[in-house]
C-alpha cells in the first residue's frame, strides 16, 4: 500500500495550548500510515521523525504524492526534490521488514513547527498571512502531545512501539514521560534527555548564520536567506558526521577543475540542497525545540523524570556520535528502569540512523 | 628578563619567495626571546604558536610591553587586553620550568599572514595601503622558512627543541622535513601532518560566515566584520572543547536574568574578544594556511614524508581532541622511525593543549 500523505485538522473547537500558554486553533498535521489498524487498535509503531525529516517515512515518493502535497509550498519541494526516491526509513518499514507493515500499523507524523504540512512558520496565520517568526515556541512535549491528539483521532488505543532517531529519539522518551499507559514499548535512538550544551552551541551558531544573513530580514523574507541557511546546514553536516567518514570519503582529494577540496564541494552542495527544500525560520524554531528539550523539566529534574519512565525501553546509541555521544545514550539507559542499551557501530557518527539500516533491523529485530 | 617583542625585518635585499612563487620584499617578523643563546648557539627550544597565537609565549604583558608594541595594531590591542597576564604558554616557559630559561634560549615567532607584528593582510603593502586580500597566500612551508631566516639572523646555529601545538605542531613537523639537520628533536603537540577533511570542514564554515557578512567588502573592511568573524569563533570554540567539558562546565544553566542559556553567553563572549583582538582577512588566511598543510605535498605523500624524519619525535595527543584525534597524532608517530607518542588525559578537547600544564609539564620532561 503506498503511504500517501494525508493532512488533519486538530484542535478545531478548543485550540491547543502550548507549553509557553499560547493558543493556538486549527493545528494542521500532515501525517502517513502504512498497514491497517487491527481490531483492537493497538497494532501502532509511531515512528518520530528528525530536525529536517518529514512524514515520509517509508514507501517510494512518486507523481500521485507530489500531485497530493502540492498546496503544501515546502513537502512538495521535497517530494519533487526525491521523486522516485524512497522515505528516510524505507528500508525499516514494510511487509516483511523490521516493522512489518503486515502486521502493524505504522504511522509517522510530521511534527508541529515544522514547515512539511504540520502548522508552522510557514503556515497561515488566520489573517491571510504566514505566521513566520509570529509562531509560537513550541517544545518537544507540545510535539507529543499534537500527535496523541492525532492518534487519538484516529482511533489508536494504544502505541506498540514509539521509535524515533534525534529529535525523533527525544520525542519517544517524552512519550514515556507524558504518555507511559498509552504507549508500550520505546525506543529512542541517539537522542538527548537533555540537550547539551554542546549540541545547544552548534545550534547556536547555525542560528546565528541564519540571523545576520541580512536576507532574513527579522524572518520577513520573500526570498529564503541563502548564505545563511547553507551555512547552518554546513555546519550541521560537520556535526552529523565525523573526522573519519570523512576522512575515508573524501580525504585530501581536490575538486576537478578546481582550486578546492571535495569536501567543501559536498558541503556547498548539502547547503544549497536544503535552501531548496526547507524553511529557514523553521530551521529556527525547531533547533529551539531541541535545546528547549528537556524530560525533567518540572518533573524533578533529568535523572527523576528517566527513573519513572518504567516502559519497557531500547536505547539506541552511534559508537562515533559526536552530536549525542554514545555515553549520553548509555546514562539513559542506565537512568530507566526497564531499559537495554545497545549500539550501532559505524564510522559515520549521528547520521548513522539514517545510513546502517542492516545493523539497525538486527539490534531492532532482537528488542521487537 | 622580561621578554619584550622585538621587531625584525628579513628579506630585505633579496625577496622570500612563497611556496606559491610569490615574492615578498621585507618581511617583518615580531619575535620574542627568552634565557641566553649559548656559546656554541646550540640550546635552543623554538616554540610555534596557534592560529590566534603570538609571539608572547611566556612573561606578563605589561605596560613596557604595550608601550613597545603600540605601532603594531592588532598586536597592541591583544597587549591590551590581557596587560597584567601571562603569555600563553608561560607555565612552561622560565627559570626552573620544563623550558628552563637559565639553560634554553627560547624563541617564539610571530608566523608570516598573521596580524601581530610580522608581515601578513594587515600590513603595509609598500605602496601606503594595506595588503588586505592581496597579501600571498602562504603556506606551512613558508611559515617554516620565514622561522629560519630569523634563526639564521639571530645567530642560531641549531633548534635542540621544536615544539608547538595545533597549527604550531604543524609547523614543527615541516621542520623535521625542511631542516632535519638543523633541528634536534621535534614535539608535535594536537596538530596534523596532513589537514583532515573535517578539520578543512570546520575552517569552511567559518570563512564563510565571515565573507558573507556584508560588512567584510571583499576584504576591504573599514569595520571589522562583527557578526561573521565572532561566529566564525564561536564555530571554532565549539571544535576546540567538547561535549564533556561543556556540560560540566556549563550544564543547561540559564544566564540570570535571559532567556538563554550560559553556554550562550560564553560563546557570545568569545565571540566578541576575537572581534576586538583578531583581523578578519588574517583568519581567513591563516585557516587557509592550516587547510593547505602537507607535509607529504611534492615528497611522495604523507606516509614516505613522514618516514623520512628521522630526527627523534614525541608526538603529543589529546584524548577528547574532535579536531585532531588522538587516533590521528597515533598515526603520525607510528609513521615516524623514531617517534614516541604520549597522550594528555583531559576532558578539554583540542584546547588542553593550553589548559592541561601539569600533564603537559610531565610528559615534557620525561622527553627532554
Amino acid at each position: 500500500m503506498f503511504p500517501l500523505t494525508k493532512f488533519t485538522n486538530l484542535f478545531e473547537k478548543n485550540p491547543f495550548i502550548t507549553e509557553s500558554e499560547e493558543k493556538l486553533f486549527n493545528v494542521k498535521v500532515a501525517y502517513q500510515t502504512c498497514g491497517e489498524l487491527n481490531e483492537t487498535r493497538d497494532n501502532v509503531v509511531l515512528v518520530c521523525h528528525a530536525l529536517t525529516g518529514n512524514a515520509h517515512a517509508s514507501g517510494l515518493i512518486g507523481e500521485e504524492e507530489i500531485k497530493n502535497c502540492s498546496g503544501e509550498e515546502y513537502l512538495n519541494k521535497y517530494n519533487l526534490m526525491f521523486n522516485g526516491k524512497a522515505g528516510w526509513w524505507d528500508p525499516l518499514i514494510g511487509e516483511g521488514k523490521v516493522f512489518d507493515t503486515s502486521k502493524y500499523f505504522v504511522i509517522c507524523s510530521n511534527i508541529i513547527g515544522s514547515c512539511y504540512g504540520s502548522s508552522g512558520p510557514v503556515s497561515e496565520n488566520g489573517q491571510g498571512k504566514k505566521y513566520r517568526m509570529s509562531f509560537p515556541d513550541v517544545t518537544v512535549r507540545d510535539i507529543v502531545n499534537v500527535q496523541k491528539e492525532l492518534l487519538d483521532t484516529i482511533g489508536v488505543r494504544k502505541i506498540k512501539i514509539a521509535v524515533g532517531g534525534s529529535l525523533g529519539g527525544m520525542q519517544v522518551l517524552e512519550w514515556g514521560a507524558l504518555f507511559p499507559e498509552f504507549v508500550e514499548k520505546l525506543i529512542p535512538i541517539a537522542g538527548s534527555a537533555a540537550h547539551s550544551p554542546w549540541a545547544i552551541a552548534l545550534n547556536q551558531v547555525q542560528r546565528n548564520t541564519i540571523m545576520k544573513d541580512p536576507l532574513w530580514n527579522g524572518g520577513n523574507y520573500s526570498e529564503q536567506p541563502y548564505d545563511g541557511l547553507s551555512n547552518a546546514r554546513r555546519i550541521a553536516m560537520i556535526s552529523y558526521r565525523t573526522y573519519y567518514s570523512y576522512l575515508e570519503r573524501f580525504g585530501r582529494k581536490i575538486q576537478e577543475g578546481k582550486s578546492r577540496y571535495q569536501i567543501e564541494s559536498y558541503l556547498d552542495y548539502q547547503g544549497d540542497k536544503i535552501v531548496k527544500r526547507f524553511d529557514a525560520n523553521t530551521y529556527l524554531y525547531l533547533t529551539r525545540i531541541m535545546d528547549s528539550n528537556d524530560v525533567g523539566r518540572g518533573r524533578g529534574g533529568v535523572k527523576k523524570a528517566l527513573s519513572e519512565i518504567k516502559n519497557k525501553t531500547l536505547v539506541i546509541g552511534i559508537s562515533t556520535d559526536v552530536l549525542y555521544p554514545a555515553d549520553e545514550q548509555r546514562e539513559i539507559a542506565t537512568a530507566m528502569p526497564n531499559a537495554m542499551y545497545d549500539e550501532i557501530k559505524s564510522p559515520h557518527g549521528h547520521d548513522a540512523f539514517l545510513i546502517e539500516f542492516e545493523q539497525l533491523e538486527t539490534i531492532l529485530q532482537k528488542f521487537i
